[in-house]
């Protein structure tokens, strides 16, 4: 049988709660469909080990790292004792583009069993993918001060985008656009105002869709995207979007379709030369953390976007749908963020037994 | 009596369509609380000037406009005659630069009358204003191509932060908080993956904050802000942002509180050294133009936010008293994007027959 060799990190605040439950339903979702999970946990990649180190990371992490088929990941920043910059750039980010896991790929969906904050809409009706640039744009850290200290002070930053990083995330999500029922995309922009970076990403994603005549492509501008997230989210098919654009439009689509709490996210290297990241959209929550209440869905489904990456789609398709059925008919164990009063490991132990 | 004399700038699309039931409800304003305005229209700053002299303006604007009280804009932007990022450089961009309206201020409000898309939200529950930074930021025009036509093409483009920019919009707003009575200030950033100009605008917001101890100041990254205004808008009163992320956040406001057809937007150049502009949120919506069913209440509001400015608080009230009252008890009215059949001219002459 398949045997999949998974590094774990769990990171910061709740990171360390959801990530077990996410394990929890791996290995119910490996023994239903007859392959082995060998998961290996590393401790770095959170506050406690900057403190003992002054690094995020090991020297060696690409070697620890770079041979597992997969990274299981929670969330990382602690900002009371290392300033979020500074431990996001030191580990997530540093993987993300180190790893050139450039795309990512986050789904958004209106679930049975979860309340919309929209009016009238109901489980089906919310149902896109955001495809969200990884490694470039304005995610560069390029730039820095001048004059500083003086009235004068003045702070730069570059945005920076490559033919080649804009081509290749525009060609994976129109690829996507092509194998789904609506065949829609949708590129975000803003090329009325960020007058050099988005003309060309305008320029590059028009040209993409002159050789995807199968796909309805149309853009919208960033600041109307996101108002219509909120008015017409069932328009929405496949979203690609800038590094920042679609950070924003990521967290905003989760909230219209209920809860941050059950968004996924797959950080993916489609050329497979290095490992796909797997983490959940929200962070490491400090408000809440070690309280056993965090909503572990998120972690769930990431785990779910994992087996799919790794070639079992059927496992995958389960754990959403368990994860679905227990949302839908279970509410005496969902966690407070999805208006009930159950704990991390209810909701995660319930999830495992569905499946 | 007082008399105020405004310069009138119709713009592209529906622009044409609105700014005359702007300016009814102004004359209306003005009969009631007897005060004079003298209006001078201007056909630039649209695409039909562009395909006539190659230029969004003449060269002498600055003087042509310059001594007015005030200016009163339609919107502006036809991309099929000419690109966005060229129209909007060559007028509404210039103008908010040169004529240092460093204040974009944008109210959200849920108003009586209005159904906004989220669930079990009354009328009050949703009432912010949107400081945006409007001269520098994201919405640099430094940068360029290097390697054209290539595999290597690059794009760069750079955001500009100073400490005069920074410091004076936060003055600005925080200022404003204090005027308000929940003195409550949030400051959108994106200082954990924008690793430059967001830690500094963190920096000199924390610096602000300390000199207004009676506002209650805190942050929220962008991504997650946006995802808030959806799930918990009621727990805003003063959200200051750069450019880039005062855009979208004053599209997305709007759009949770109903409909960006009825948000307003002020210009403000508060050293008085030139006119500040009014202009609704939305855009020319060459998609609508010409049909006559564009909704005026964007255009009416930003006309209260002009009198406002100019001095005259009473009658500015009156015109946002007026627009509630005709969108509550008058629903033959409202255009389709309210839920209704009206036209624009008939919306606009409802409600300067109720001032
Ligand atoms: C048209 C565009 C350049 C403009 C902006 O981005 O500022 C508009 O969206 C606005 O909000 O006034
Ligand atoms: C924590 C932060 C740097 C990160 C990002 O902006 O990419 C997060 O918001 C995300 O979406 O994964």
């Amino acid at each position: 049988s398949h045997r999949y060799r998974i590094a774990v990190i769990p990171g910061d605040g709740i990171g360390g709660e959801v990530v077990p439950e996410g394990l929890r339903c791996l290995r119910a979702a490996a023994r239903a469909h007859g392959f082995e999970l060998e998961t290996v946990e590393f401790g770095f990649a959170c506050a406690d080990y900057w403190v003992r180190h002054g690094e995020m990371l090991p020297p060696d992490w690409r070697e620890v790292l770079g041979g597992f088929d997969a990274i299981f990941f929670g969330a990382v920043g602690w900002p009371e004792v290392v300033p979020d910059h500074v431990s996001l750039w030191g580990s997530l980010l540093k993987f993300r583009r180190e790893f050139d896991q450039y795309v990512n790929l986050r789904p958004v969906r209106l679930l049975r069993g979860v309340r919309s904050p929209l009016r009238d809409r109901r489980p089906g009706d919310i149902d896109f993918l955001v495809v969200r640039e990884n490694t470039e744009g304005e995610y560069s850290n390029i730039g820095g001060r001048i004059f500083e200290g003086t009235d004068r002070e003045t702070v730069v930053q570059e945005t920076v985008m490559t033919r080649t990083g804009v081509d290749r995330v525009l060609r994976y999500a129109f690829e996507l656009a092509r194998s789904r029922p609506r065949r829609h995309l949708t590129w975000a922009t803003k090329s009325n105002g960020i007058s050099i970076t988005m003309p060309y990403w305008d320029e590059r994603a028009a040209l993409m869709a002159e050789r995807y005549p199968d796909v309805a492509a149309d853009k919208d501008h960033v600041d109307i995207l996101a108002a219509k997230f909120v008015l017409r989210p069932e328009q929405y098919d496949v979203v690609v979007a800038s590094n920042l654009f679609g950070d924003i439009l990521s967290d905003l689509g989760p909230a219209c379709a209920g809860t941050i709490g059950i968004a996924p996210s797959a950080n993916i290297n489609p050329d497979r030369t290095w490992p796909s990241l797997f983490e959940p959209v929200h962070g490491s929550a400090p408000d809440i953390a070690g309280r056993g209440i965090a909503n572990p869905v998120g972690q769930i489904w990431s785990g779910a976007m994992m087996l799919d990456h790794l070639g079992e789609p059927a496992a995958a398709a389960r754990i959403v749908a368990a994860i679905e059925t227990v949302l839908d008919e279970q509410p005496e164990v969902l966690t407070p963020d999805l208006g009930g009063s159950g704990t991390t490991a209810g909701l995660g132990t319930a999830i495992a037994a569905e499946i």
